[in-house]
Formats: C-alpha cells, sequence, structure tokens
C-alpha cells in the first residue's frame, strides 16, 4: 500500500467514489453514453442537483466526459473516459471481494477473537 | 460491472470504504495489529468517537477483527483479517490508477468536449 500518506492518492480517489452515486454512474455509463435525464431515470431516488453535482465531480476526476453537441434542441450526453473505463474493472475487484467475503463469512464463526 | 444492482456488492462495499478514515485504517493496520490510541495517533485528526465508529464498521464488514486479550490492564489490538488483507491490493489498484490519470492529465487536453 503506498508509503506516502499525506497528498494520498487513495485518499484521493476515495473521496470521488465515497457515496452512492459514483460507482452506480460508472455502472450505468460502462455500456456507453447516456442522457442526463437517462441518469436520472435510471436513478429514481436521486435528485437534480446531486446528480448534477456527482456528474461534474466525476468529470472533474477523469472519469467521464461531458459531450455537447451542437444545434437545437441542445442535446448533453454522458460517457465513460478512456480512464473511466479502466476503472470499470477495479471497482469490479472490489464488488467480487465482498461477494467472497460474504460467502465465507456464511461459513465462518464470529470475527472477534479472545487471545 | 456486475448486472444485478439492487442487492449490489458494490454499493455495500463502497457503503464501508466510503470517507476518509477506512482506507486510511487499512493502510495502517496493514504491516500489524494496532492498538486504539496507537491508530489515533497515527491519524491525530480523528475523534475517538469517529475512530470507535470506523473501527466497529470495518469489523462489522470482515475488514479487521479487534483481539482482546485477558489480563490487567486490559489490552485491545486491532488486525486485518485475511480478507482485509487481500482487500489492500484492491485499494491499491485504485490508488495507481488515480495516479496514472493524474500523469496523463498532465499532459492532456481539457476533457469537455463539442461533437
Amino acid at each position: 500500500m503506498k508509503n506516502v500518506v499525506s497528498d494520498c492518492s487513495i485518499e484521493s480517489i476515495m473521496r470521488v467514489l465515497s457515496g452512492r452515486w459514483p460507482t452506480l454512474l460508472l455502472y450505468y455509463l460502462k455500456d456507453g453514453t447516456k442522457r442526463f435525464n437517462e441518469l436520472r431515470r435510471d436513478n429514481p431516488t436521486v435528485s437534480h442537483r446531486m446528480l448534477a453535482l456527482e456528474l461534474r465531480k466525476l468529470e472533474a476526476a477523469g472519469i467521464i466526459s461531458r459531450i455537447d453537441h451542437d444545434g437545437y434542441p441542445r442535446r448533453v450526453d454522458y460517457g465513460l473516459t478512456e480512464a473511466g473505463r479502466r476503472l470499470v474493472p477495479l471497482i469490479d475487484a472490489l464488488g467480487n471481494w465482498w461477494e467472497e467475503v460474504e460467502a465465507e463469512r456464511g461459513a465462518a464463526p464470529p470475527l472477534s477473537q479472545v487471545a
């Protein structure tokens, strides 16, 4: 694990990915670009404001890009960047880890030990 | 990426890892067990209450275990479980991803595109 903690890249990425929405948005964008309203329809419990904030945060982190189509009516699509696509399997690995641990815990004694 | 979202393992793991402290605590425990006060000394800005909450959350998730030593004075150590040790390289991969992207952005044009 990183030795330098202060300007720690792990802290930075976790700040971007923390909370419910970032990894869900990654999931919804993994198969192609989507419009704002499509993403809202996919995530009915997210507010307009929250979705806009999360998309801006992901864009600033280089995970998604915002494609502003010329013409009328105005059209804006969101899509994973190349870096964002590289992030997907890393997030999947966390999900797989969780499932493995859940399966193991299904069969394991309680964690706290008395030495 | 996982297809089943509702009881999504990714959402579960991100709920555990979200925020500043979980990944930092993983970092501090990766080389061996530590006592509560040692962890507080490593993270001077974390409150007693917050540290206790985060440790309990990590323990409930099967990432760390709490070793309660018999005898007086009472001694409690915290350490990574085997599953917790398997999580460390996955978190490192996120940190490495961040550093790669930062390096690439150092040389890349701004993200927003006009199609």
